[in-house]
């Protein structure tokens, strides 16, 4: 974590704002679990679970209304 | 995710912006599982699950409080 | 979904905006699954089931922030 | 449902709107399951058990950001 | 619940409002479960329980917003 | 808890915000499960667990609602 990952939550686009709501989402979980290893095992069981795959996608929602906020929704 | 597929968050109306909300959900679980065949796999066991569809709505009223923000209530 | 469900978020009191609130979470289901069959099956079983019913409630509590601001709360 | 329930959002005190997100968290439920039978039945499961009671109250929550904000907060 | 217990949103500090969030977290169960030895009882099992726990810290998360926002983030 | 943890919520950088929305995390549940040891053994199951690793994103995704919208979004 000691590198700089989150600069600013400006982006150019819709689009980029998303994916960096994305960004956001991996982020909070890299943190907690720092082990890639771990973190890969987990993902590929996950990928195939659709209840899983609705939770990250609220964390992603949640995290998408911040970086819209922060960019007065590109209006 | 080359292509742009969310250019803005502005819509005609409200309806054009639920839809919209639910795109940004279905996006995110994309992004996650980029195969369309585990996708459609996936959907076919959750649209007959009563909580993953529940859990699914929810993304969607999170997405389109951030679009109806996006234009101001529609107002 | 062709037919115009969704005109505008305002509404006369809380308590039409309060039931436009259980119509989006209620449409949100419907995009995912639009079967009526299998939507009136799944709901007699998690009518009887609280921790969905209590899911429900969210999605309902998430539209109602939505269509409640989109109204300047009432005030 | 043909009664007025929510006649404002508006209350005096910080308490009186906390209870109203109390009250708005039950008429979600009781809209979706009317019966007051089934109702009595459900809560006294989930009144045990603790996942259940910290989802309704993460519902409760929610419902309070809403009057709390009809309200300016109370400042 | 004749007791008044919450008589404002506004605290000193940022910390001072976390507590509040707690509190406010806690009463939304205690309202629903008024038992106290119950409480007790299910506090036991769920302080043992991860998911429990982080199920709790959501809902103090989304207290504080609320309360955050009545103190205009102690700007 | 009697120490001073939460001085204020700005930070200097998004990146510096989004660490305190972790920490605004882990508070929580300290505040509900003092005992460093039985969080310790908590942690080391959940950081298996993908769904509780998504539930806890979940929390840090809504601190930094809180934290961003203090700090004007870093605009």
């Amino acid at each position: 974590m000691s590198d700089s990952w989150l600069p600013s939550l400006k982006t150019d686009t819709p689009q980029a704002g998303f994916e960096l709501a994305v960004k956001l989402s991996r982020m909070a979980v890299k943190i907690t679990q720092p082990s890639d290893d771990v973190r890969s095992h987990l993902r590929a069981a996950y990928e195939q679970d659709a209840a899983q795959l609705i939770a990250a996608s609220q964390v992603v929602a949640v995290h998408f209304q911040t970086v819209a906020a922060a960019n007065n929704w590109w209006r």
